[in-house]
């Protein structure tokens, strides 16, 4: 069965994940080819900068020209872990011109144009894999594609961004702000210099569209994707949420709309009860919850993010990528066959926690209860909460707010509503003269 | 793309699981055809009792004859979901030797015969996958084998039986014995009329044979598999567990020795902290931990059992069995290329918690204490722990047992020591005149 001739494998990038794919290729090469049926060889290796000291990487395979290596010819399998859409994308499309299929780890670029590089790697007879896109080791895209080939996915609900899980779990754990656990997230290595990608949700906007193309067999682009990042979430929306038996987590949600016909993809931050499994994702774990007909609720729980955890799943897509090659065939590919649409955020159905500053006058209970029912928006509980540091609260479903130098604070928890509605009461909240101001929004998630 | 000719898949047996598969084929055609790339036709099912109605199965497929239906020759794919060793081994070998890939959901077969299985699939160029015969819906099998294929895995440790989590659970939750909540998983359908494979381990320890195979990529068997049930874990038990801020848990237990020359495989209840994953998996739910050198800790949760969970899965194995054969190619076979040898379960290497009842008078505990560093088994805690109700207890570290009546209890808790060291020790306590007996040894795992 083995060959003689080796898998040619060339390796665009060299950080973190490409020189921890580089050291497990060379040390545990006995078990690839076992795995593989075939030796496989590094044919080379695209820098930016050579003379960087790389442990365990051999120099003699660096070069700067990665255009020139993956136009070889002779290459069975491209790994990229180079990230961003150019020049990554043209070099993508040269190594399928020229015979090559692409094992990748890079979101944007498969959340920005995933199916033109799907058509042009079945142009080419090659393959695509990208399971270190979404939730770093976690196997998470091959279960999706092929484990839940036979049953029906109605709703992807996942932790799929490490930093913004790590802050909210400071700020859940030690009453800390936004600011202070983003301070202690960068310290740790968690967090970027820059973190807009992470905390803005632009990083778990791109997962959830490739998620949400998988799931669903259906083209989802994160221009599609509602995204709210964590940036305004606050140690009072935390202690709110702990009230009402919930924890906040920044989520993407990908949902067949109740009628089928369509589909909805969102990043934002929401309470979940802290009974659903998710609230118990600690620090910057990973978790993805998968709701199918039949298979019912799974959930893919590990690490995120990480050289090893990231080589990992880059190196299972390889493995599968040169069996093919070896067989002379290519697996499961881009499957869009439903072509549903993506439905505005307007039309997502959910709860919502909504937190008001309101004068302090007789009416006002009322008044606020009359422009939810306007908009046919049906409020579950309301609530008075003090800012009070150290203040109490009292629970004010019949009475009004509570006086307190001119000024109170109401609670608002809705049963489900379109999104739509919710933000038209708003809208309309805002103009009310007793609303002094709207505190925060937050969607109710995981019930 | 869309070929004319229908693959053709027959169904062996139609209980549960198969009418739910029959079910989804007929229901969802139009996805099943769109995934696969050519619709997917149902050839026949053979059943025992064709008089007995089954609702959305079309009675003119249904046949008492297995055999002739296996060897019609037209067939692309056979389900069997039957279960146990004869006839099935003999139905899914001549299924072979007739150019059908089989899909199973058969842990008893696999567990004892998989490795000739997979040789006559192999000889006859057509696939054998299983993917429902451990963890129901959850999709395990195919990660293991494909998307951590470029990693090596260390450690599976899983809850892999519904019948005794369930009965765990309740346990823990009411403090209810054994026997009771055994009653209560039988009258709520968790468990069978005759529950021996499930609370005497052999359901899960077929799937530890299993899932040790494929994660260490050599050769397991049933019989490999140390195994023991539930039916001796008492209140008592779980309360001590408790009070170590643990939860006891049947476990599936496969890992590499230390030294990676050998496996080991297991099913026995356990203690494990409540602050691991698998601590909070409630009712029969089913999960499964896997640590890999790259990936790190990773988690699979979900249903582990029921007719449309098991279905979800078989349908998968379909859907992947099907692209195969209109690809002319074979996925991923057996693989066992390390041929590691099993070790006996006086090699494992763990942590242990002994309740011993002794004489109530001086110089016992010492005599204890003496019999564990004989045996070079080193203790972590002692504690004395009242039998009676509402007693309170007390930590003895330093102390004595406690005089009461003549009689008292000691509690001890060990560091890691290898099973043999832990036998012997407990053969050598039941010999002192002072220990009256040994109430009660389980492993302490998950830390």
């Amino acid at each position: 069965m083995m060959r003689t001739r080796p898998l040619k494998v060339a390796l665009l990038g060299c950080g973190v994940v490409g020189s921890e794919v580089a050291r497990i290729m060379t040390t545990q090469a006995d078990d690839l080819a076992a795995r593989i049926g075939a030796p496989v060889e590094l044919a080379g290796i695209a820098v930016r900068r050579p003379g960087r000291v790389r442990a365990g990487v051999p120099a003699d395979l660096l070069t700067t020209d990665a255009t020139a290596l993956v136009k070889r010819g002779d290459l069975d399998v491209v790994v990229e872990v180079i990230g961003g859409i150019e020049p990554v994308r043209t070099l993508i499309t040269t190594a399928f011109e020229h015979g090559a299929s692409v094992v990748s780890a890079n979101k944007a670029l498969l959340a920005a144009d995933g199916a033109a590089l799907h058509a042009k790697a079945a142009e080419h007879g090659v393959d695509l894999y990208y399971e270190a896109a979404v939730a770093g080791a976690i196997p998470l895209l091959r279960p999706l594609r092929e484990s839940l080939a036979g049953d029906r996915v109605n709703r992807v609900l996942g932790i799929v961004n490490g930093t913004t899980n790590f802050i909210l779990d400071r700020m859940d754990g030690t009453g800390a702000g936004y600011s202070e656990a983003l301070d202690e997230a960068t310290a740790l290595g968690y967090a970027e210099a820059d973190p807009t990608a992470d905390v803005e949700g632009f990083d778990a906007a791109a997962k959830a569209a490739i998620l949400a193309g998988i799931a669903f067999h259906t083209r989802v682009t994160i221009d599609d994707v509602h995204r709210e990042g964590l940036t305004e979430v606050t140690a009072a929306d935390i202690a709110s949420a702990r009230k009402m038996g919930c924890t906040v987590k920044l989520l993407a949600i990908c949902e067949r709309t109740p009628d089928g016909r369509s589909v909805t993809a969102r990043v934002h931050p929401a309470m979940i009860p802290l009974s659903h499994p998710l609230a118990s994702v600690r620090e910057a774990y990973n978790a993805v919850f998968v709701e199918a007909e039949a298979a019912g609720r799974l959930m893919f729980y590990g690490p995120g993010a990480g050289g090893a955890p990231t080589a990992s799943a880059v190196l299972g897509d390889l493995v599968a990528a040169c069996r093919n090659k070896l067989a002379g065939v290519t697996g499961a590919g881009e499957s869009a066959y439903t072509q549903l649409p993506v439905s505005p955020m307007g039309d997502v159905v959910t709860r919502y926690h909504i937190s008001l500053d309101v004068a302090d006058k007789p009416g006002v209970l009322a008044q606020v209860a009359t422009v939810f029912a306007e908009h046919d928006v049906s409020i579950d509980t309301v609530r008075q909460q003090s800012r009070i540091q150290g203040g109490d609260e009292t629970a004010v479903e019949q009475a009004g707010p509570r006086r307190e130098g001119g000024e109170a604070s109401l609670v608002v928890v809705t049963h489900r509503a379109p999104d739509a509605a919710l933000s038209a009461t708003v809208g309309s909240l805002r103009k009310l003269d007793t609303v002094r101001g709207v505190a925060s929004i937050m969607r109710v998630e995981g019930e």
